[in-house]
Parts: structure tokens; C-alpha cells; sequence
């Protein structure tokens, strides 16, 4: 199974890839994953992957593609771990993934002298998931340089907007505290706010924190969009006591 | 078959279901439906999955999450129809759609104790769906409480919008009449529109009625958004004469 | 395999199209190129197919729909090449395509009686792709009529937009020229832009030319969208020097 995460939203880019990927590989199987990261949000895809690869088959090859470096020298990835693949521009998305797994091995995904400089998705990334689908791993060399790092840092008290979700949840990356009332700084104002355990114990019009299904906290507005409310973004720092 | 209708938009949380559901059936076909219900919009569901369920291949499940309830006492239902299979939270999402047809058995989806209080998409509906395309659906235990109902009402000239689709048609569940003038009231103003059999008769910029796909009349602006234009929505009530 | 490509964005109009397929062709693996195709622009849809089928495995058929005549006389068609197989309504989408092939057959596809007047991708592109998919392309009665030409002209100099993509990026028709500076005219507009060779090498809030991976010349914003900007859309015309 092959499982792609990109930001290409709703564009044709996602289709080619797939033909790419079933011209190499007839029986794959593809899923989405997702493709509404925001446009180069490095964060937002890494933190939409680690919080989510675990509900795939074991075997699973992850094809992510958030890559605002498409064309430079980054070098693109692939890491074998005990359960599952990954593939990936070199640009920090999936240290938080892999560094909670067993490495087995890191490869390097060749990009060819003719790729485009700006589509690799469909030159370098689904090529190289539609060999390792095909167990051909083992034909990448190995990668002797050390992945890029990006850790999505939080020390239960200062963290960070993680993703704004379809709803307008502001998703964090910080743990719920034992607690109903918080004290909440972001994006330049202090909030207080009430956690609830369901979106229903909210009143309208309310800004609330609730645990989300990622395990975290998150900030909602029962019926309405948090996101708009504040206009925050993945990246953004977040303060809670 | 599984086919999936929630209003998860573009988000992960249509991908992360799809994993659950290969992890417990791996063989399982997944379609989507659609993912563009509006926001919790239970009306704009039933209407959708009403309209189109014919559509499918039989012994299809549908696995329907739009869930305004999630983390309530709210129940979570299957039925097994003569034809079909169907998993939903009981906010009376299914019942325009399976009173038309013959009723098997209703049976109550257990919600795991450690289910997340925002997602049950994730953990209750997907793992649900796997295993009646398994075979097994009568492991679920009878619902005894009898069903949620949502009526989508109307009597041949008061009925309601059901959906705003992606070209801007605000589809109504009214039947046509055998005529080509209509009045219509609908946002609190009052219209004169003609009925077209095609949406080339129209005039650009002139709103008209059409007899949609689903067999209901539609309000259309010719190359433009009749919904933009009257700002309604799924609920809105509209009268016709 | 079959490839669908449309305009019917995220609505369930693309998952019902799937249900008849499923229904005729049970084993069909379908494969979503694009749906996103601003509403009823021909032009965008010629391009992309144009652009994107030959990532394809041989033998795919494209079922496309962008069909601002549905309903009215237009032909249905469906053209056997030495490769693929595409379904499309007569209105110049498959010219493009085509025209670079070699052309085994043209068939004209029934349109049912009770075909709805506004839903041929469900009553009329669908079921013929799946019978095409089964093999029964030669039960197609022979159209003797000749196809409608959409022709995207270039001449090296003018051309036009062929797409603003999910990054804002204006994709045209135009191929680059041998220089790192251009004059544009484009929307009643006259720029000087620099050419880059990757996205990476152009100052933030500058408007400049990329070869896109389609091989042809794009304007770009970096971390921003130029479509947004220009304010333009498919079929604008662009003189370069």
C-alpha cells in the first residue's frame, strides 16, 4: 500500500502521480492520506503524518510531498523502519515520525538528470514509493549525510499551532493539563478559556479548548471556525497555563 | 464495497478512516461519495445519500459521519437493508433513505471506551463498516430504541433546500410542475422565475428553475452562482406557485 | 483502468459517476486525474489532459466531463487511439489530445432517453467508460461527423492561460525562450520578469517565469499566488518578448 500526503490540494498533480505510480507498480494500492496541507507547511504535513501513519496497514509506503525546496540541492529520502516506509523531500517532515520508530535503514532517492525542477512529486517521489512497493528498496543507496531535523517542540506549556482543520479546529501540540480553565496566549492576545470534553458542552460563540483526536489540546468554536476567529497558522506559538 | 459520505472536506480524517478500514479488511473497495456535506449539515447528508445510494453496486455499506453529536449519548446505528448496508451516528442522517426500502435488522455499533470524544469516524463508524464488509454484521447486538427521524418535507409547493452544489445550483427536494412560470418565495424574497429543460436556454444572469439530476427542482444562474446570489443554505425553506 | 477527469470539484457527482462505473465494470480501477477544472472551462480541461495522459498505463480509458452543453444536441464521442481510449462530449476537450496520436477509431456514444438533461457524466461518459473498460468499445456505432477543434495556438510569441493551479502558479502555453529577461503582456497589463530556473531563486513579491513541468512557461509568485495577483484565468491571452 502506498499512502500520499502532499499540499497539492485539489490540483492534477496528485492524478499524475498516481499514473506514475500504477505505470511502475499495476497493483498498488493508493490512498490519500491527505492533500490539503497548506501550501509549503513543512509543520503542518509533519505533524499530520506522525499523528496519523499508525492507523495504516503495517508495510505501508508513505509518499510525502511538501517540498518548498523542489529544484535546489535537498536531497530526497527514504527510511525503512520496522513497520513502514517513507519517502520524502530531506526537509525535516519526517523526523517526528521516524524518531519514535526503529530505523532499519535510510536511502537515497536518486533524482534523474531529466526531472522537472518543480514537479519531483511526480519525477523522484512516486517512482521511488512505486519501486519500494515492489520490494525494491534495498536498490537505493544509502544515505550517509543525516536527515534534516525539525521537531515540533512543546514542554507541556509553550507550543505550538500544529494545523487548522476543516472545521477550523486549531489543533496544538500541546498535552491537555488537569484542569477546566486555561489561560491562553496566541498570536498576540491572552484568552481565557474553558475545557470541555465534547464540542456540545460549549455554548455558541464560545472559544473553548477541548482534547482532539490526536491526543492534544485544541482550541473550537462550537458551529463556527476558530481559525478565522483568531487567523492563526500552523507555526504559530501558543502559551497555555 | 464501502462508500463514504461524511462532511470531512479535503481533511485527514477521510484518509485516517480509510487506514482503519484496510487494517481490518484488507480487501475492502472504498468509494467515496462525497466529503463536501456542508459542516455538520445532517439535512444535506440524508439528501445526498438518498439521492445516489441506488447508484452503487448492491451490498454496498455506506459509512455516513456528519456528526454534530459526537462525544454524546448520541447512538450509532447500522441497518441492513434488503439491498444494502448502512453505518451512521442516529441523528436521523439515514431515515429518508432507508424508509423507502426493506428493512433486515437494526443493529446498535458499539463505541470502544477509549474512543476519542471528537473522532468516531476513526473509531467507531470505519472499524463498523470493516467488519460488515467482513460478513459481519450480526455480531452487532439489535437496537431496540427505534430510529432518529429527519423528515425532508414537502407537499408539491412548500419544501426546503437540500444542498448548494459546486456549480451553485441550490437543488430543492420540490417536484416540477406541468409549467413554465413559477413564483417563489425563498430568503424572504419573492421571485419570478422560468422553467428551462436545459441550461443553455437560459439567459446569462437570469435565475431559473431546472429539473436537476436528482429529479427535483433546481434554481440556477446560467455560467454563475445562484447560491451566491440568494445566500441560502441546506434547511432554507422555499415556497413555489 | 479508467481516469476520470471533470469539473465537478469535491461534489458527490464524482462519487456517483464511480458507483455506476463499479456497477457495470466491478473490477475497474479508477484513478481521479483532476476535478477540479474551473467550472465549465474547456480549455483548462483540453490542457490538462493534453498534458498529463501519457503518465498513464497504456490501455487507461479517460472519461471526461466538462460539458457546458449537457442536455442540448452536442455528440457524445469516444476515440480508440493506438494507446488510450477517451469519452468526452464534443466540444473541442479531446482535439489537443488526439491530434498528437494515432487514431484507430471514433465512436459516437448513445444517449439514453432517459438520460437526465443536466447529469450526462452519470447517465451517458460513465456508462460508456465502463463498457469501454469491459472491452465493448466496438459496439459503438461509427461518428461519421467529424470532432469539434479546440486548438490552444501558440505561436512561440502569443499565446494563452491554460491554468492557474493550486499555488497560484498561471501555467501557459508558451514555451521558454533562450533569455533570462521577458517583457509580458497579460490581462491589459505590461510586466518585465526574470526567468528562474527553480522557485527558490526568485526574491519574495516578485513576479517572474518558470518552466513549469509540463515543459511550458509559468508566472510565479514565491510562497504566494500570482493568479491571485493577475486576477486572470484559463484562456487570457500572454504576449511575451
Amino acid at each position: 500500500m502506498i499512502v500520499l500526503l502532499t499540499d497539492f490540494g485539489r490540483s492534477e498533480y496528485v492524478g499524475v502521480m498516481k499514473g506514475v505510480i500504477y505505470g511502475i507498480a499495476p497493483d498498488a494500492k493508493i490512498v490519500d492520506l491527505c492533500h490539503s496541507i497548506s501550501a509549503q507547511s513543512v509543520i503542518e504535513a509533519s505533524w499530520i503524518l506522525k499523528s496519523n501513519y499508525r492507523y495504516f496497514p503495517k508495510g505501508a509506503a508513505f509518499c510525502c510531498v511538501v517540498d518548498p525546496g523542489v529544484g535546489t540541492e535537498r536531497r530526497a529520502l527514504a527510511v525503512k523502519t520496522h513497520d513502514y516506509y517513507f519517502v520524502a523531500p530531506d526537509n525535516g517532515l519526517l523526523w517526528e515520525t521516524v524518531r519514535e520508530q526503529e530505523i532499519i535503514a535510510i536511502g537515497r532517492v536518486p533524482v534523474p538528470a531529466d526531472a522537472s525542477s518543480t514537479f519531483h512529486g511526480r519525477d523522484v517521489f512516486a517512482p521511488a514509493a512505486a519501486r519500494i512497493e515492489l520490494g525494491l528498496f534495498d536498490e537505493l543507496g544509502p544515505d550517509e549525510e543525516g536527515m534534516e531535523k525539525l521537531e515540533l517542540r512543546q514542554d507541556g506549556r509553550e507550543g505550538m499551532v500544529v494545523r487548522v482543520d476543516r472545521f477550523g479546529n486549531i489543533v496544538t501540540n500541546l498535552p491537555r493539563q488537569d484542569k477546566d480553565r486555561y489561560s491562553v496566549v496566541i498570536g498576540g492576545k491572552e484568552l481565557a478559556m474553558s475545557y470541555y470534553p465534547t464540542y456540545c458542552a460549549a455554548q455558541e460563540d464560545e472559544l473553548f479548548l477541548i482534547e482532539g483526536s490526536s491526543g492534544t489540546l485544541e482550541i473550537s468554536l462550537r458551529n463556527a471556525s476558530a481559525g478565522d476567529r483568531l487567523n492563526v497558522a500552523a507555526g504559530t506559538r501558543i502559551i497555555i497555563s
